[in-house]
């Protein structure tokens, strides 16, 4: 086995191996190390073309039918937090995550990790919310799955849900399909799910009044699409925030992207604990916002459909893709300089999904 | 939230709720306590039939294509064992989930759960060893998700799989399918894969030569279909073993079950170390094994077909499916006395898949 491996990595991996010997907390965070662990660790071992788009999900044709298939894991601590639970949490995020392959979500699966002790009453509370979230996002929850770990092997519940959803015909949305010229379009003000995690957490009181933005995004996307069927990209700038979900389309498209400051909306609560945190709000997770990227014929009238979605009242154009510096985002600031934004280096905020 | 909670319970839920105010490791083992918690808690707050059909698997038909969809964590300690490791475990049981419904699998997702300081060279190991599997089953791994915790809130790593597969035209493949006559075929020893994660988890030197007999079932499943498309039900005996397997059912299908201590195959290792440990085999998680519920006229053929497969070949009759007395497990013993086999009632063996 170790010697195939050995082999394998030789011939087909061009990228170097971090030189991590054990998981940190910052492969985890969504941002360089996490990217380094899948792109030049995890996909030469599982190479295939369909994981290689690194898209928020896969689609996958069966007899002409496009399905977009996706899984994601929620391990966000605290379990009950302004704005949401990691039940509501793990619902949305599965059913955005087929959103931004512009598929309809129609079901998801549930499966739990419960570490011993857990009390009934917040298991009760949490399938609850899922139950609702499921109503809200119209998708049925329909097949599930309960593990127990011992005491002091887990933290409560960890959440899986995967989820299946359907494209529609004649809709092609893949990060590689970023184009010189597309303008970029993000659906509102930023950081506030991190932010509301990082106050529940540290029990920081002058944020009391930040909530997370956890929504089903599914119905905005179908207003766009309705509007615009040539969309190009979708991405929702969960863990590592929006400077990570734009890096990584840079990165797989090849593109260079040029984003304005002033046309970033961040919340005056966010803003300030930001300040005082050391945070940078472009780093900060959000669960009900997304990043579009659209021909720019139609950057005007998709602006306008959203603008009318109750999650999208505050959309804007906040950048373009540019043919040159490839693979790297650039962002005009408020004083008229222009600055690289990276790709987060280290761990943020842990387990904030 | 409470009270809506509380209403809705009162309403919907004929079944008592157990007594329970927190998780037990019993409501992870696979019997009587998982049982009620899936359906005396969870099932009434997610109401829907396709969960209420608690299959492997749901199926759901999109566009007139029936599609299966299941999902599984695996929290199995050792990480390593005899036959197998947490990888091929996590794709074979989701493949079998799958083949259970009768689907041919095709597309599986990936999400570790990885504790802070857990070792690159054990995440390549199992990646690799997922790689395989996968390849040996015929899917492809699409996507997936990664997740870290902090030290001390996990052990190790969590892997959760979810996958999907085509059920073709024709094939029926439900516990409450299960009729009155039925022939009950089992496709091999059992009790391999539970034995052999206790002596790797205790380190029992006199169970150095069992070994889990963790596979993919579906080209077994495949051919069994081939030559008897009605076939009624299909159930792999995973945790909980034979016996929850065979009570699951016939609660479902609200059927009586009578089958024949002699015609059941324990390998002689595992039944020195039950006998050793005061396990019942019958209770014993299998990996790699099938029961199938196929009309009577069938019955024969089907056997043969089994034993030409290398995962079938001391495939057996044995039992059949009676009226009465419903919803009850009936054991003819080697002795000519018939017992009653019921739920696992508490937790045997934790963590075995």
């Amino acid at each position: 086995m170790e010697n195939e491996h050995d082999a394998s990595v030789g011939l087909e991996c061009p990228i170097p191996r971090d030189d991590y010997d054990s998981i940190h907390l910052a492969h985890g965070g969504g941002g360089k190390l996490t990217n380094q662990l899948i792109r030049s660790r995890l996909l030469p071992i599982f190479k295939n073309e369909t994981l290689s788009e690194l898209h928020d999900g896969a689609v996958v044709s069966i007899d002409g039918l496009r399905l977009a298939f996706s899984t994601d894991s929620y391990v966000v601590h605290p379990l009950f937090f302004p704005g949401g639970d990691i039940g509501s949490l793990a619902v949305f995020g599965t059913t955005n995550d087929l959103a931004m392959c512009g598929a309809t979500p129609l079901a998801i699966s549930a499966a739990f990790i419960i570490e011993e002790g857990f009390s009934m009453r917040d298991l009760d509370r949490i399938a609850e919310s899922m139950h609702h979230a499921a109503l809200r996002a119209g998708v049925q929850l329909v097949t599930g799955d309960t593990k127990v770990v011992d005491r002091g092997k887990g933290d409560g519940i960890f959440i899986n849900t995967s989820g299946i959803g359907v494209v529609k015909k004649g809709i092609d949305i893949r990060p590689k399909r970023a184009a010189v010229g597309d303008r970029i379009i993000l659906s509102g003000p930023i950081g506030l799910h991190g932010i509301a995690i990082m106050a529940a957490r540290e029990g920081l009181e002058f944020q009391a009044s930040v909530r997370s933005d956890s929504a089903d995004l599914s119905g905005l996307v179908e207003a766009m699409l309705d509007d615009c069927p040539d969309i190009h990209v979708l991405r929702d700038p969960t863990r590592g925030g929006v400077a990570s979900a734009l890096n990584e389309i840079a990165q797989d498209a090849g593109v260079g992207i040029l984003i304005h400051e002033e046309e970033i909306s961040v919340p005056d609560e966010v803003a300030g604990a930001c300040e005082l945190l050391g945070l940078d709000p472009l780093y900060v997770a959000n669960e009900g916002k997304l990043i579009a990227f659209v021909p720019p014929d139609c950057a005007e009238s998709v602006v306008s459909t959203m603008r009318r979605h109750p999650l999208g009242t505050s959309s804007a154009v906040i950048g373009e893709v540019t043919a040159t510096p490839a693979r790297t985002v650039l962002m005009r600031t408020q004083i008229r300089t222009t600055r690289v934004v990276d790709m987060l280096s280290g761990e943020q905020l842990p387990r904030i999904c």
